[in-house]
């Protein structure tokens, strides 16, 4: 029987100009949908897992479309609650060269953003559930969402559900103090924790030496400091770092690193020339925690996770549409993007 | 010297499927932008008038995509505002034959519906202005923007330039009670006022007796009635109402009638086939001003009005694309569609 | 608790070119899904049903997006089997004035058309079901189809679920007296009977006087005298046919009859403006089998039926995307078309 | 064997926006191809006769692209003459409603406009020819082509090989007086004209009585009367007179007049809603010479070259693109526009 | 005067989404034909010389674009057979960095695929021929369709014709073993044989040590051992082997072999980033033949036919879109892809 | 105050297949509006600079839409005047790998080509105007151009104003004997020559020994030759050459040199990934000219220009649609195109 995940967080409407438009020059937008936990829950239902989304989403045909755009994947919708006001937005241009992708984000006043305690009913969502994974754009969008997330939490833990969390620092959304106290709080009860080298001294002030994000030089020994500070401090099971060099707006290098609690994982690092990098980290996410479920070994665990993330990155859209099939053949070692007939 | 008016309100992005696709089916939307006031500007640009919308815009991309909108058709932007948080945002779905068109609004938190009096310079705005225009939406905005609207309405008087206001009530803004109550003083400083029939009864309580508007059979002498009601009570010169009768979302019949305190002017009545509805009355408006600057006879005016409003019926987008050439001819009348080459 | 309906039938990728373009003009084609039942499935769906579609669909990818294009709109798909060789296909040319739309079949091989007995288990599939529909396509895609067909319906019976049927009579895929033997069988266990003139007397060689359906011209005596025999032959509770009368390929007016064993109720009738024809009487099936489930009288049931199928036709793609709210209106009496803000 | 037709016109790129967009709104601009004589020929091609086009394009890609659209249908394009500068373009603004449609050309320094009786061997064209045809918009390129034109007809003549024209006035082209002087020299050597009641006023100065275009109103012994004129001045075994009513840009009724020197045949009227209306005249033309050389009754032919241009107004860019047997089916009474399957 | 080429194959309709959108994403579809024998035409037809392709498509539209994607390019057509029930189809998904292109190949039951030798008269289509190509896909699609091939082998030689194919393995079509001995059967009337290392291998088992597809690596020695086993086991007068390296599904490195009996040629390598690498193989066939065909000594040939299959992997579709004057300038040296004005 | 720039030349119709099709794969055409003095205004307007520009369009709509592509990006267009008979048009073919790039000129008899002296009071024009820039295209378009570019040079001279010139020969517009003459008279009177060393060569027989620019080789030595030959013999204050190697359609380095009549100022150099190449040289120029009007030092000035230019080329179409902000952000180093949030 398949595995079941809850994920927990905002699903927006992603305006995005066709190409490498930019957005002055756009007379029409692509409008697709996602969010960081949305995007896990569908990589995991493409896995064949049954992956439920849990949000709050205005009454009217823009809500309607959000809940749509996940059903058409087979996420289940059926704890997605519907009223408040509007439906966040994100606006997308994407970068070539040297001119970086750049994101507007019009959220404020959404109906996930105005969600509270009240909505959402957690000891039915996680009956017979196995897993429960957020990330820390969720509690940014308000207290009264933090609280709903730290209730979940609470729920989660007294069902024996794992827990996992993608710190997923947003500078728009809170300050480095706030997302500290908040999310220190929430991961007292977290067992897996997803960060990238900014996330984990953005929120938490744990720095590696050496590493320049901006500079693309990537320090592996600062890597495993930050993961073992992590694990340390709150007694995360697993962490998982995301390593990403980036050489311009169209080649990246990727790779990641486990930590298990005793030893260091380094997967291999793929050359990306990138179709559509948002989304990449929630597609590492959604890897990580089908490979757990499924039992992999630790390798083959960050394995397939950075498999999956890299093709993530050569598809349009938010959400990661691959089989295990296609991740499984490419950690296998298979990237030369021969023809399949 | 062309003439120099002055509108005032909100512009927002207009999200909207391709042709008569649903919400739900649309993978991409087209982004125009428009908004009642900025729609009379650029129908009055287009006719070579000295135009210029004032409004608060956003200073990210999309405020900027906002203005050059309006750049592209020669309005002067320069009394834009920059500042605020979001540019509103409305969605509009096409509706064919029985099935409506759709509109949802998304533009709670807007740049202007937070101005404030501090961002206008109204004698700085005017100076050198012929006519000043506003509609019912803008001071539905909020107390902030009401009272905005009337310190320009007491700096136009102040300057005798020429006011006109289109009463354009919307539910979702604000109840009848305070529309009438906000209207009501704003009314006092109005020259020329446009409605449609709905208007008068749902901001003042003036009605006709024997029109259902659903019911698409229009009762003339009913009109004149409310335009006389509407000039006696508030001192207008002008009043003109729009007559529109619905027989299907793609066939509308559209007249007009103007009051100009002595005598009513029935304009000729055309049948429309619809390609898009919005800005209809806003083309109106815009003929309106253009013909009552250019100084036209009654009759002259309101059959200018009514073809230019016509139409824009026959045009994509908010804006009405036509030139007084083109209004006149139809106006002329040669109504039969046969190429020009 | 949300009633469950069952459908069963074939669904195709439907090829289409963009807006009027003729075929051999396209240098892309519209590429969305559809098929008779499955039409119908996510009529139910729309309007709150739990609505099942029962099919066979290949493995590959084309499958898997037919899936998609229903679980979307929030059809259950969990009884679609996978297998066979490939997903049937229909090429679909909108016709415009006196240019009559076009459609070629490519649907010989379809896992479908191959689908056997072994394929269903009809008993797990109608668990807790409500209502049971097929179309007169089904049992055409060859005997072991109809045999699968027969099986469900001695299925549905034993378990006192309502059967319905669209007698559809297709052409290219039987002959008249094949399809009067195999669904003479069939409709011993039918309670619902949907059909235009055409059907009947294609069918079941029952034919009313004085209709000529290429002229325009409709006969209501000869309809309630095809609605009887059908029903006095076969034992319906319910008998309902649609009247078309095609004007042209733009135009067409719209209504339907019922026929309760009682009375026949003849529905207003619609003039329409078409943006898209096909999947027009689905629609009306759609609309009839929730009427019946909801216990509309007669008279609501036909206008509700009709209302539904008058919208579809404003709609592009094969399914009907409406709401009940957005049928109850029209069906109420407004078909002014009138935006709605 | 089929008949050999060669037409001899100027074939130009066609830059339209799509839909009902204005030319100041598009961004970007449909690309095909037409002109007069092109467009009789791909409608023949269409028929199954064998059609040449002749012309002059320039060597670059833009002219092979010209040249591609005739082959594509199966012109034979081996008569076109390579060389010149250009080119020549038109830019095409569909109108809708009240609005008309716009036509800019921009044709002036095209390789056709500036070719000379140097350029074509008109022994070696007409070869085993059976027709030949052109229209008034060749000569009034300039008196190089005129020179070129009544060179053709010549050789047409020696070899007893039909000759049709289209009058077809352009004042953009030529003054009536230059045209009346040229057009009179060549029509010494047609056996077939084809007008419409504005061509033959403009450029010989032959009026019906009791006729405005503008008007939409059309007088059928003025139309005899014309073409009689044209007969006997001019010695034509053939007159047709196409008549159309022009509504709005949407609808026109379109009907047309054959004189045989003996009897006036009217063809059946036809309401049609349009889709494109360019080259609604050339597939007029295109259907009459068809009719004529398949040698066919005089109503018969009027009722084919009528129906094959209704059909005409269905379809997107300036080729007819129908068969004679949907031709056949329009003429022989079914304009129901009932879904073919 | 222009050689005369005769291909013989399948053409299928080609349905991929635009840019690198999945399958499941798409909602519309880019209509193109190509197929192997097809395409070699095309690339033939663009550089001047007379070829013709021989297949058979059904009668419908669908079918009938099929000859026109041919006609537009200058392709003769007229030897093509108008009969069966479909043409065949292939899905394609577009590939980028590390995931591959995918295929989906729905042709089973096609026109093509169930012609017989009743269907072609190769002495007709032979006439005044010069070369006839066909690959090792045509005989694949059956008993029936190899037979035809064999009887054209013979017809060429018998008109000493030079016969070239191309072996084109596919494993969806036929097994290893099967191939083998009709592949053989047919290569006995061969003179010129294209490959690449898989295809000898596959069907011949004839194999080069050292190299491995996906790992990227080539072995130049083994494609010379394996050009002259394949010319000495069926006294092939030439050999060319196609020498791809497949480093990601964006970049290819790409060269060939030439054996002529007696010496070996390589061509230049050419790193290429890839728009559409379908096709590429047949670009390679049409410039060897155009090669060939013309005279050009060993190394321009190989450099020739690299260059054009160069170019074409530039270029969308499956056809090579390129002149003789851009295959030489590449060929020559210059592929700085430096802007023509 | 913002600094007042004046620019001058010719505004064309760009008309571009999407993506890379090949021009006779092109069912639409990218419409956009660009050349080099016109793309220099929008760089200028894009930085907030007063920049307006000069050029004679035709009345028409299509007129109309060049101004309008002007006006949205806030370029002063009311010195522009309308007459003549067309707008200059350009295909433009966006190459890939070694596929070049294709322009093909439609150009002769635009209403620039024939714009006189009569057409423009450049006292008027130059009324508070810091800067005046144009290129070696525009006095390329006849000797009355080049009468035109004479007089506003001598203007500009008379009222102390910066003039700047790209000397961008065009060969297809006139010879380099004819370039060279009338450039070296117009050169007198410039002060900021900006350069490739192709147009140094061809305008004025300057050379740079070691270069190839087909082999993509770059020699620093001759480049400080060659502006210091410029400098020199026209006296110019300032002298920039750009340094382009080309790797392929995709791939370029992308660098440049500024003299300033002591020392040599060469820029980091850019590896770029192509968007869109067209226009790259003029943003360069406009990036110049913001920095000589800004007062930045030497390497400031040409590590801005570069910095602009490069991000151009990830840009489509001519206009360079970056702020300064931006520019800032890569010329401080910071190429990584990290996703700005």
């Amino acid at each position: 029987m398949a595995k079941k995940v809850i994920t927990f967080g905002e699903i927006m409407l992603r305006l995005a100009p066709e190409g490498y438009y930019r957005f002055v020059q756009a007379e029409s937008l692509g409008a697709t949908y996602g969010g960081g936990e949305a995007n896990v829950a569908v990589s995991l239902a493409n896995y064949g897992m049954d992956a439920a989304f849990v949000t709050k989403v205005p009454k009217h045909e823009i809500g309607q479309c959000a809940v749509n755009s996940l059903r058409r994947y087979g996420v289940d919708t059926s704890y997605m609650v519907r009223g408040g006001n509007r439906l966040g937005i994100y606006f997308l241009e994407k970068g070539a060269s040297q001119r970086p992708s750049k994101v507007i984000y019009d959220r404020a006043g959404s109906s996930m953003a105005e969600a509270t305690t009240a909505d959402f009913n957690w000891d039915e969502i996680f009956e017979g559930a196995d897993w429960f994974h957020f990330t820390g754009i969720t509690p940014a969008l308000g207290d009264n969402v933090a609280a709903v997330c730290l209730e979940a939490c609470k729920a989660a833990k007294a069902k024996n559900i794992t827990v996992s969390c993608d710190l997923n620092y947003r500078n728009k959304l809170w300050s480095k103090e706030k997302a500290g106290q908040v999310m220190g709080q929430l991961c007292e009860y977290v067992d897996v924790c997803i960060a990238n080298e900014e996330d984990a001294s953005d929120v938490f002030g744990i720095k590696a030496a050496g590493t320049d994000v901006t500079s693309g030089k990537l320090n592996h020994d600062g890597y495993k400091d930050v993961a073992k500070q992590l694990a340390d401090r709150f007694g995360f099971q697993k962490v998982a770092i995301t390593l990403r060099e980036s050489i311009s707006a169209n080649d990246n290098m990727w790779a990641a690193m486990l930590y298990d609690g005793n030893d260091y994982y380094f997967s291999k690092k793929y050359p990306m020339h990138i179709v559509d990098r948002v989304g990449g980290g929630d597609s590492f996410g959604g890897g990580l925690i089908y490979s757990c479920l499924t039992g992999f070994e630790p390798q083959q665990t960050i394995e397939f996770a950075v498999a999956a993330s890299c093709l993530k990155h050569s598809i349009e859209g938010d959400f990661n549409q691959v089989s295990v099939d296609e991740v499984m053949k490419l950690a296998g070692g298979d990237g030369s993007g021969r023809v399949q007939r």
